[in-house]
């Protein structure tokens, strides 16, 4: 029996163990956007931190002027080294009320299919899917006492809400995290069969703003009509960002997007998706963007503006004649390509402030941006991760784009020079950062030993 | 000394308890719009039958499916039988950060000009103006042991929420109602020295819009452009609702609605006002509405549509990359004339789903309506409504247009027959609806007087 096979018999032994620490970690409200659950947050830094340290990484968790970071080393072994990136932090639960239980008392469920699913906020993003990672760490440690290949682990407590801390971070602890190759596991399988390594992802510039206009909130009998209401300043602003075929109005915005490669799109050609399945499943069936586009290429090779948040005025129950003071919204703009962020947050701001009438300012709040990033998979190391995902799940691990943003990507890439290599086993719908978030009880076991794998290849 | 003398001598002495009973009323949270407050509603209305019958009148708290109605009768004395409307519901008082102290603690603030005023949510916004009537009528009674004339009076507790009980009520005690002339005391003065009478009401047509797309809410990086966003959709819809010039593009939206009579515009011109002082004392500068048209006629006698409320997706701190699976706004059409509150809300209906992508869907909640209203000044009640205020405040008391709705009065004209009288004593920086809401000490004292006189008048 090779180390490898003893290590994932392990793996198999040890797997409600692997999956109560799992339950430990989601029961933390690590919420790291909510001001509130700061203190949880921190709390969880520090669980992950000694339970690294159990296994044999010299482990810390290291303050930010956010929430902390947790910075674990074990360089016993020789070979290829790995810099593992994951997140503690999650995203906020609500609305609680359409959550089936608790989301934060992890729990598994049974499917009429008999497929069982580990539910809770975090359960999959990241929480399940680094997991995967430290458990097939310790099974290596458990199994032969030490790790296969040297890894340093980072886990970030503040992914879910802008990662205003890591550049810092990334730049100040540079010589401690050098490494061959960064690994990350916050990504989707291709379907609940096929592995996936994702070797491009969309950038980010997300940005806040309010309208402000009257000193106080008014009564809209007295001054409606006399006095600039500004819902409707920001509506308008809102409908101007697309035209009537989807393509986002700001000036610029396209620049740095070529058409998509033709081997690309060949590649992903190749892939057996459904449009229909993937819209039907969230009750939709018309790909709502850029008219002319595939949802592929929608959602991977092109950018795009959604206004994740906007409120203005009475919103409670019944009715409040109001015209407010201010209204906001929260857009983000998903990137592709060479587009550059900043100048994309420029535009946005210009294209708002000329759309101010009289009265009306703007205030802005900036909220991270990241360039898109893409990876040649001819490397050996996305090679030979896509032959350990392929032997464990028995099908050919697929190269896939992705249409989120891992800013921590784009930085690992421009800051520390490495390649990254993306593989994930999350399903897309596990309906991450929604009610009811679960990660198939399939995709905990089979991503620990599809690491235990990779860790043994390199 | 005649009675009327003697009337408001004991007005003046009895001041400070006409103060305390308002603020005891005014400490009762009578949120009609929310739930929440259900029984602190019906503790107000109990609390004002009481004190009616304290002064003489058979009163009663009638049940209606929502909020009670206080019906009070005082018919000992003959001549002209007076309807006196007022509400004791009040407006939520969020948000509650901006109040100097507790809304629901009234008390006396001194300005630095030596002006007192009194702070509170409802302390003008109806509480204390409904009460400048009761401690008219009560002063009456301990001064000459009776009602000058045969009062009847009706509390409702629905007011700021739609009213939605309010027409089966008068229908079915249309018997009980029956008046020569009905008196509202829920208007302004044109300024803090000269009284008026308000002629004319903007009508109402309000609604809550709902804009449903995907069946949960989703992650805007795998979603994003191929996903319906509702929040895109409805701003669509709410920046399509105004053109470049400020008017209504809802189609037959401006039908009834004639150009401004020439003696009601001469009327308006006689009066003294400055829109430079309206807007800047909230913060503005420039008339926001339709272009060419004075603020006088943009709120006396144009019709609008104003967003008092819109909310989609995540808006609390931080950042959270969602496509909702949900928009919502809160949209009021004021009307003027002969513009009708049905045609409109369904011409509303067809607009919005005129403009709906594919996968969505709108959900629609009515909220009250309510035709415009106007009367003519030269029927006598008018004349000496005018002449008893004016003899109070030494000034000749104003006839001018309102841009506020008060359904009330479009529902006594039209189902009990009458005209109506509306004079008030708020003044136009009372920031009703809003935090610090305040009645000056003058307006509650000079009110109660003015209407101590107006009794004697009839």
């Amino acid at each position: 029996m090779s180390d490898l096979e003893k290590v994932l018999a392990h793996i198999d032994a040890d797997f409600d163990n692997a999956l109560d620490r799992l339950f430990q970690t989601v029961r933390m409200k690590s919420i790291s956007t909510d001001p509130a659950y700061a203190a949880e947050t921190r709390a969880c830094a520090e669980w992950h931190s000694q339970d690294l340290a159990a296994i044999g990484f010299a482990s810390e968790v290291r303050d930010t002027p956010g929430h902390p970071i947790v910075l674990a080393k074990n360089h016993d072994a020789t070979g290829t080294k790995v810099l593992f990136y994951g997140h503690y932090d999650v995203q906020p639960a609500d609305p609680l009320e359409l959550w089936d239980g608790d989301p934060f008392e992890p729990k598994i469920a049974t499917l009429p299919d008999g497929s069982k699913e580990i539910r809770g906020r975090g359960a999959s993003d990241d929480k399940g899917q680094l997991m995967t990672f430290v458990e097939a760490c310790r099974a290596w440690k458990a199994v032969t006492g030490k790790l296969p290949i040297p890894i340093t682990i980072l886990l970030e407590g503040e992914e879910e809400s802008g990662g205003a801390n890591l550049p810092g971070f990334l730049e100040a602890a540079k010589s401690e995290l050098g490494a061959d190759v960064a690994m990350i596991c916050d990504t989707n399988m291709w379907d609940k069969e096929t592995p996936a390594i994702t070797t491009s992802l969309r950038g980010l510039c997300a940005e806040e703003i309010f309208i402000h206009a009257s000193d106080r909130d008014l009564h809209s009998g007295f001054y409606g009509s006399a006095a600039a209401n500004p819902n409707h300043v920001l509506a308008r602003i809102i409908a101007d960002l697309r035209d009537a075929d989807g393509r986002i109005t700001l000036p610029g915005f396209y620049d740095g997007v070529p058409d998509l490669p033709q081997s690309l799109r060949d590649s992903w050609d190749r892939l057996d998706f459904s449009e229909a399945a993937f819209l039907g499943e969230v009750g939709l069936s018309v790909p709502a963007g850029e008219k002319g586009r595939s949802v592929l290429e929608q959602t991977w090779s092109r950018p795009t503006c959604e206004v994740n948040g906007m409120v203005g005025g009475y919103t409670g129950d019944g009715f409040k004649t109001v015209i407010p003071a201010v209204a906001s919204a929260k857009i983000s703009f998903r990137l592709v390509f060479d587009q550059d962020p900043h100048k994309i947050r420029a535009a946005f701001r210009d294209f708002v402030k000329a759309r101010l009438p009289a009265d009306c300012r703007a205030e802005f709040t900036e909220f991270g941006s990241g360039r898109a990033v893409a990876f040649e998979v001819s490397a050996p190391v996305f090679q030979k991760t896509q032959q350990a995902l392929s032997d464990e799940w028995g099908k050919e691990a697929a190269f896939v784009g992705g249409g989120g943003s891992i800013p921590v990507t784009t930085m690992i890439k421009e800051m520390l020079g490495m390649d990254v290599v993306m593989a994930g086993f999350g399903l897309s719908d596990d309906r991450i950062h929604s009610p009811n978030e679960k990660y198939s009880l399939t995709s905990f076991h089979k991503g620990i030993r599809s690491w235990a794998r990779v860790l043994a290849a390199l």
